[in-house]
């Protein structure tokens, strides 16, 4: 019996060391889990001499294809199409424009093949012309009730276990967790603190210019029509500047627009985490790299592959997608 | 013996206790140092109506008149005027050239005169056309060794101490502290972490553009001649608005340039904290508000009495300004 009691106490112990040991249980073991936990430790140990003080623990996360979906189609787009659909009954004279006669047909390639321009449209056609906090609720409310159209899930089911531990085991260690995403900034706030723990302080995106107003004595923001900056490529190292004003240390994306995000965290001195997420699971996810429309990851597989990068393949190193699987 | 260590005892601890009781021992006991911790201990308590949760605790600050003097003129301006005088040789051309050959000659008021486009050239002239991080450092030069003409002090040491002391109450009770400034956001954040234990993510200030740019092969970010947002006024609200995604409960400034701030904060759900800090002390700082160019308080004030918002008289409210008195 004292056997026994003795047995099940070492099993125990075992499983909570196994489980303090593996911050990462989603990721299969292998040199792209090992580098990621690598580096924490390296930052983190006091008598490293790779150490880094609290304050500078940035990492930063682009969002689409990174920490969740983004295929058929950005999801932001799901959005503003449930939101022409919404607004058409105000709008007659859709029916004959495009690309809104389009896509209220059902019909979305046509609508979307006028380019950056028909997306312009759609999106300050649905993002524009309300108070921020009326855009928040709308955005509230439409989160927490549309399905994605080949999952039949919330769009915040489709983010990545996976991610969610690297954001809860870098927090842990005293991080504060970053993103940086070319969606629109106000689409993602209301709902990141719930879905992913990051505050909307600490999520930067596109953005629309706003108006400062006062209607019935009361202070109100307006969104207007007018793009304030587009946070890609090139604008993704420009906002980490604005916005958070240090350089990060760790920074993970899955497209060519993170590639200017990457090469900017991999400059700074000391040791630098780079990571890219390759979608290379039809199965589970999608799979999609070089020829892709959506999430592009073309020079950035090369630069990666050529400045020993951190490569994770979604097949191989990740033994879950969505937590719900 | 034992009586004597009972009262040194009875004292110790009541001095724990007044030191528990006053966490704002540079502030007079009054209705203004009254205002700030009821408002503290209504939103913190678990039991009251009016609690906050703490990630909503966000509190706001301007920055020249509210955490440091403005006069005579912003500190920022003696930066930008010393950097003229340090680029001089570099530029012959400025002997005869207005605002600069004024400058040049120690006659800062003829150079002024030109108003705000004299001070827009002077700014871009002194602050664009370098990398990020080589302004860091000339900043970080410039703050650590320049002495204000008047009290011959570093402008660093130039802080209230009475508002040191509402930034640690305030993050004592899990507030996030923020400045919105209209200074330049490069220009304070090199050292309001050592200064006002506000991190560089958490100061939002006007903003020249930067460009995204390979020199020999490594990224840098260059500062362009090109305003990107000025944060003052309406741009208060508008900054917070893009910057934090969160309304604060809780704001401080000093100036008409804060006035949307507070109309913005004061507009919000539950209690609210609208601070104006009056410049009343001629003696230990400066007197002025309705008609001064600098740091002019004129409609706030009479804002600020009508909704009944803290007005702070520095003569009256504070027992130091600096931490040097």
């Amino acid at each position: 019996m004292n056997k026994l009691l003795y047995m099940l106490t070492v099993l125990f112990i075992c499983s909570q060391i196994t489980y303090a040991a593996d911050p990462l249980p989603s990721w299969n073991d292998g040199p792209q889990k090992q580098s990621i936990i690598d580096f924490v430790e390296k930052v983190t140990a006091k008598d490293s001499p790779k150490f880094v003080p609290p304050a500078e623990r940035i990492a930063t996360f682009d969002n689409d294809g990174t920490l969740w979906s983004e295929q058929p189609m950005y999801f932001q787009l799901f959005f503003a199409i449930d939101r022409v659909k919404q607004l058409a009954p105000q709008h007659p004279e859709w029916k004959n424009e495009e690309p809104f006669a389009s896509l209220l047909k059902g019909d979305v390639n046509t609508a979307l093949a006028g380019g950056e321009k028909a997306v312009f449209e759609i999106v300050m056609a649905t993002h524009a012309g309300m108070t921020t906090e009326a855009f928040e609720k709308i955005v509230r409310d439409w989160i927490t009730t549309a399905k994605h159209p080949k999952t039949g899930k919330l769009y915040t089911e489709m983010v990545y276990q996976p991610m969610l531990e690297v954001l809860d085991y870098l927090r842990a260690n005293g991080f504060k967790t970053f993103i940086i995403s070319g969606g629109g900034i106000e689409f993602m706030r209301p709902w990141t603190e719930k879905v992913y723990g990051i505050p909307p302080e600490q999520v930067v995106g596109s953005s629309i210019k706003t108006k400062f107003e006062m209607r019935d004595n009361q202070p109100v923001l307006m969104r207007l029509p007018e793009l304030d900056f587009f946070d890609d490529k090139e604008g993704k190292p420009i906002a980490i500047n604005q916005y958070i004003g240090r350089r990060p240390i760790a920074a993970f994306g899955n497209s060519d627009g993170d590639l200017q995000m990457l090469q900017w965290t991999a400059a700074g001195k000391g040791t630098r985490l780079c990571v890219y997420i390759h979608h290379t699971d039809p199965d589970r996810e999608w799979a999609y790299d070089r020829q892709s429309h959506i999430g592009k990851l073309d020079k950035g597989l090369d630069e990666a592959k050529a400045k020993g990068w951190t490569v994770v393949s979604m097949k191989d190193d990740w033994n879950r997608i969505y937590s719900f699987n």
